[in-house]
């Protein structure tokens, strides 16, 4: 049994979202339990409203508080000891849960996470993680945000975890990892992504070279390494060019009514199409390099979004990944490959 | 009369794109003129094989040498001085032309525009901009790759030099000015986005703020101000992202005899998206921040995507581009407003 605990009154929905999803992943996956974190009366009120019920594999858990999606980091983590945020990820620190799913405040999660769980020992911060689709499959990146400059040591450390990540849940033996640059040449980039281009060489993971932006959608990669600044916007780009694109595809199949009729004939392939793009199929990024399982919903996930988030954390509790992590860069740290 | 200099020779395809790509436009602007530059008897064939001919309007200018696509920008500057692409910027420097177009290696043609027409004064470094579609119209991008690392004084060189390109053009009095970062709020970013972002408000360009990736294609914006670095990562996913799009949308209209005569239905449909995004269309980046309009046109350019990075040379040739970007630039160092 595998025990996630989720913030009930994160993100844009709060409890109308985290609930059915929580029922919905019940029966999906009967080895998962499940700890309904905030406002009691709330999130019974929600249970009934679903024709659910608290049970064995569901209990709801008591956080009066809430994280503002606006609020600091710091004001969070200094005035809101009793949100569901603080409390759900204080339930993985005392091992009642194996990891903690929230659509809340990035800013806050992330600051929370850092202070109860703490960092593994030879991680300087924590990163963002995400899966993304790609031509054949899908890629990992990261980080997408944590962490706006990074050194040359901790983009090695970012290809380490995504290597270890990708290997735990995906069983690959040697993923590839490829870190984002200009350009394929070792002439191209700034002196931190030449010097980690050096490091990671030097390193035992299956290390590719330079990678460029379109090489996340190829599928040629499991891992594309980057600092979070860059990550971050390659990310927002993309999904702006998506919208966009589909923006431009429903005016074109409403213009007139011959093109309305052609949207009916097409529909099965659009809705094909949708359905491989999707990103609440890859809702659900996490921070890595903690002492826990920490999964960050988007704040505005639906219901289907959200499961697909409490899956990927049930994924990397079951595979262990961060004891695997803290073990490979225990193992590291003492043979002295990693500062 | 506007006359442009082409790089008969760059790119994949030399004088099979550039040569017809040319006799297309003179017939659609009756006021330009071109001069093809390259191998003459390679450019003289190459115009009998489409029905063309010299003209006063289209005359072949004799280069003997060529930039190979992967030779190093320093040898090209050392050894190729009779290269179609240095000829053709030799012949904006002497004033016979008053743009240059290629397809060829952007390291060495960024170097030899350098070299031969130098940057404008108050400028440190040129950079490359260039227009992408958005939901409403476009929107300029700058730097996409020329300058890996930035100071927060050359990006507000990038906002300005954008925010005048624009107002140019488009006739455009205010172009928006957004500075691409990881968040709108003010605590976000490094340290260097931090900084231009307060010249830019006490700046006399319409700076509207931090955006971010997604913001590219929203159409609320102008100008797009970021690093070389961020920028060519963006675009090429963006690029990527698009690209299977694509594929997954072949995919899907082909997997069976239903599907295939979806496609037949939806075909109108989908080929006006396809002009909508087509990459084509968007063709020509500016090596912007010199004395003298340089045009790159992707490498891969057909005829169609080689016309419109020479309509772009055009239209800023016309407009006067790099002298309004001198003159403001210039009454901004007399007024101590620019280091």
């Amino acid at each position: 049994m595998t025990t996630i605990a989720l913030d009930g009154m994160g993100g844009d929905h709060g409890p109308s979202v985290v609930v059915p999803a929580a029922l919905a992943t019940l029966s999906d996956e009967p080895a998962a339990r499940f700890i309904l974190v905030g406002r009691r009366e709330q999130l019974v009120e929600e249970l009934r409203r679903c024709r659910g019920h608290e049970s064995e594999r569901l209990r709801v858990h008591h956080a009066p508080e809430i994280v503002a999606m606006d609020e600091s980091p710091a004001q969070a983590l200094r005035t809101k000891k009793a949100s569901s945020m603080r409390v759900a990820i204080e339930l993985v620190k005392q091992g009642e849960a194996q990891a903690a799913v929230s659509a809340g405040n990035t800013g806050a999660l992330m600051a929370t996470a850092r202070f109860v769980l703490k960092t593994l020992p030879g991680i300087d911060r924590p990163a963002i993680i995400r899966n993304l689709p790609s031509v054949r499959g899908h890629a990992h990146v990261l980080d997408l945000g944590a962490n706006v400059d990074c050194t040359a040591e901790q983009l090695v450390q970012f290809a380490i975890m995504g290597s270890i990540l990708v290997s735990a849940i995906e069983g690959k033996e040697r993923p590839r990892i490829g870190l984002l640059n200009v350009g394929q040449e070792n002439i191209k980039g700034n002196e931190i992504v030449k010097q980690a281009a050096e490091l990671l060489r030097a390193s035992h993971v299956n290390y590719v070279g330079y990678v460029e932006g379109n090489d996340i959608y190829t599928g040629d990669l499991d891992v594309v390494v980057c600092d979070g600044f860059v990550g971050n916007i390659a990310l927002k780009a993309s999904e702006g060019l998506a919208q966009m694109i589909w923006q431009f595809m429903r005016q074109e199949f409403s213009r007139h009514w011959s093109r309305r009729l052609a949207a009916l004939v097409a529909a099965p392939a659009l809705r094909a199409l949708g359905r491989r793009v999707d990103p609440r199929l890859y809702n659900g990024a996490t921070l890595i390099g903690l002492n826990g399982t920490v999964v960050k919903s988007h704040g505005g996930a639906d219901v289907v979004a959200f499961q697909q988030a409490i899956r990927e954390a049930l994924s990397e509790a079951n595979h262990n990944v961060p004891e695997r992590i803290g073990r490979e860069l225990g193992l590291m740290l003492g043979a002295g490959q990693v500062a």
